[in-house]
């Protein structure tokens, strides 16, 4: 792990085709994303991984903001007795819930859950906050870490401490409490392919793969350029069943005491995973410039000492052009080359290196290289500006449509289980099948082929199921992390 | 606790001179800032104070990485092992450590210890990303929830579990270390006075009072409404001391293996606290601008049914007008009648409230009213967007020039022990007085008067000690939170 110290630490990122899991978590390390701890499973979020999340923080939650919703903290304890209410979403949890039981030398009276999720102590709180119909909605959101204890861990896909926020709503009716669900699905929708170019499918999940103790859930499903599916994040329908356990409940316009609707929806770190999976290359990362921690790095090459003053004062003219238009960084460190410097910034995915030599200096120009297609490009100096912008927005623009027809390509039809099984095997991707809507021919189609069903498209289309041959719906299969 | 459906809420409100302490939880409760949860010890933070505690980050989030720190995010655990490395640090926090024994259904191998501080779980990182002198300055944030088990909980001054930032940097000389740590105090103090309008006395901390593990603790010491200091923040030179512990070592320019100098500092939600003591009055709270969630509310005022058209197209207007100028809520909700809503607005603090009536609509005007001093105005719609900028920078000014006032009318000079004694019963506040240095002359004060050493101010003045004569630096004595 001397990732610092190792001056050829790009030679050192196995090639994609040949491990793509050793690829992901050398390039995870090497660009200073995140490092291992001494706590298994736990990571720490380095700086520059930080950044990234600060930056997908700050798109998503201006997004929940702008639909009407708010941020508030609830503790990270849930009592033992506040968990075991509810039988479902505990069955769901126990196995991965990390137990506080002593502080100081005291033993707990009552053991405290770190939350694995929200559901349980945000549920009291309501029940003490809502008694009219007049209280409702409720909008609220929380940033906040959890702690599910994994068995097998891997940076940023499945740790035991994640980052994440979870929204959770009450509403009067159930019809509102399904428009919000869909709603913070296009939310997450806009987010993913916008801001982090990353195309999803969305749709519903089966009875088996739903939340424990969900009405609905619903999905967005993303493919990794292994052509391995991942759920990018989920958007509850909770119907009443909280709202009975925990006793939420309104009195109603018509003086009814009614319970209430609930819905719960989170995205977490597991999305740097899928960046990172969905755009990089054996070069390393690539970042989507909107969330990009550096957009652009200012690389100075010297040249010969008599000019290194004139390529110093060009240096600082570009950093002045590009204040107000882009996250920047100027890369002047003297112990290390210009070779290993386009190595390190290609490797940690900075959308646009901006080179700027003696040779430059006398025709009033700079280089540009996009990370993204490796096009090199001269730029008098009068029209860097609008040129870095526009650049910015084609790179975003290129990496998703990069990244929707790959997956489009890799999304294939089967009519009968030999087309899907073979298809699962020979090219994986997603495959569209019809199903029954049973779950018995979703298990037998999951022990043959180790593929599930990601989710149940909106856009229904109808068809014989590939198991047993009863009309159903036609669904996303794929092989997923 | 039906601070959502009481009417009366605001007449619940204790008042200040009657009792503080229950004035204190009293606007907490009612204004929705936080609420008890079913936690001991821990609090839920509402939105109303999510956001305004999102609005402190902001501002002091931009100040530390001005001066160039990143954030990052380390784990929540800290494993028995490696916290037990340090046996000082260990002892001073040991008795508020929470810890977890179990996950799902298996004992752990090792106890981890929810991070009461992080020093232990970053210092073994620092360690092994830390190589030659090249790797420093690491200048590094954390914003993060920590725990520590205490006795005696009040919100936002005293929980179980808190939030707060944590800086951890290293250095190559103990210079540079005690530059920072200094540095990070007047960051500190520059967002508390001109951020929270809060001001605050700095200094250093006795050997007693200071950091478990650290060479020399700072901190900023301010005096709240009711007399008695609270301790807004530090900032502390750890010397040597963790990366002896963790063997933080770098290879220096000199080639020698060397221990490098590090320092760390933090604020938190307690500063919340800070902000209602020092503000609020017996109407509630009150909102420095430049943090306020609200920082004007617009209240239409309907009069008789022919010129609601009128003043519901008034208050758009208004609503267009603030929308680049201030965070702003316009509160037209029929079940409340207006002098509630004023008194609501009050209790939460909102800065500057704007009416809107029939009458102003003829004369073109709003009236303004400043939540500080209750100044009335009426404002000609045209000067409205700078007379609310101008208003809110105002108030600003005024808040922190009322707690100046209060701090400096409450800061007065003993020049013996029986003087320092009876100004600590009668009239609180701070107290100047020299002290010899010894920590005997320190605990006897803390035991005849209950007054301890807030801190050792730079500008040094001698003097003889109150309590044996000889002679010693002039220091701040109060009671405190």
């Amino acid at each position: 792990m001397e990732e610092n110290n190792n001056n050829n630490f790009v030679e050192a990122i196995t090639d994609k085709s040949v491990d793509f899991k050793r690829w992901y978590t050398d390039v995870i390390i090497a660009a200073q994303l995140a490092d291992y701890s001494p706590i298994k499973g736990c990571m720490v979020i380095r700086p520059y991984g930080c950044s990234l999340w600060e930056n997908m923080k700050r798109f998503l939650d201006k997004k929940i903001k702008d639909t009407g919703h708010e941020n508030a903290y609830f503790p990270l304890f849930v009592p033992e007795s506040l968990l075991a209410k509810e039988a479902e979403h505990i069955k769901g949890f126990a196995p991965e819930v990390a137990w506080v039981t002593h502080a100081g030398q005291e033993k707990l009276e009552e053991r405290l859950a770190i939350r694995p999720t929200s559901e349980a102590i945000i549920g009291s709180m309501y029940a003490k906050w809502i008694d009219s119909w007049r209280d409702l909605p409720i909008l609220i959101n929380q940033w906040a870490n959890v702690v599910r204890w994994e068995k097998v861990t891997r940076p940023f896909l499945r740790t035991t401490e994640f980052l994440w926020q979870e929204g959770h709503t009450v509403h009067r009716t159930e019809e509102e409490a399904e428009e919000e669900t869909l709603k913070m699905l296009e939310v997450y929708k806009d987010f993913m392919e916008n801001d982090l170019a990353i195309p999803v499918y969305i749709g519903r999940k089966t009875e088996r793969e739903k939340f424990a103790g969900a009405l609905r859930t619903y999905s967005l499903e993303a493919l990794m350029s292994d052509g391995k599916a991942l759920q990018a994040g989920t958007s509850h329908n909770l119907g009443q069943y909280f709202a009975k356990v925990f006793n939420i409940t309104f009195q109603d316009m018509d003086g009814e005491r009614k319970f209430a609707w609930q819905t719960s929806w989170g995205v977490s770190t597991r999305l740097i995973g899928a960046l990172i999976m969905v755009h990089g290359d054996d070069s390393g990362l690539i970042m989507p410039p909107k969330v990009a921690p550096i957009q652009a790095v200012v690389l100075p090459i010297w040249g010969n000492k008599t000019l290194e003053g004139a390529v110093e004062a060009k240096v600082k003219e570009v950093g002045e052009i590009l204040a107000d238009v882009c996250r920047f960084k100027v890369d002047d460190r003297r112990e290390h080359t210009v070779g290993w410097k386009f190595n390190e910034w290609e490797l940690r995915g900075v959308p646009l290196r901006i080179e700027v030599g003696p040779r430059d200096i006398e025709k009033n120009q700079v280089v540009l290289v996009r990370r993204d297609v490796r096009k090199k490009e001269f730029v008098p100096i009068e029209k860097l500006k609008d040129k870095v912008t526009e650049l910015l927005n084609e790179i975003q623009k290129n990496l998703f449509e990069k990244a929707r027809k790959f997956r489009d390509n890799n999304t294939r039809e089967a009519t009968n289980f030999e087309e899907l099984s073979s298809m699962v095997e020979s090219k994986q991707g997603f495959i569209k099948a019809c199903w029954c809507g049973s779950e018995d021919c979703e298990m037998k189609i999951k022990e043959k082929t180790m593929a599930t069903i990601r989710c149940i498209p909106f856009e229904q289309k109808n068809g014989k199921c590939v198991m047993c041959g009863k009309n159903g719906p036609m669904v996303y299969f794929a092989k997923s992390y």
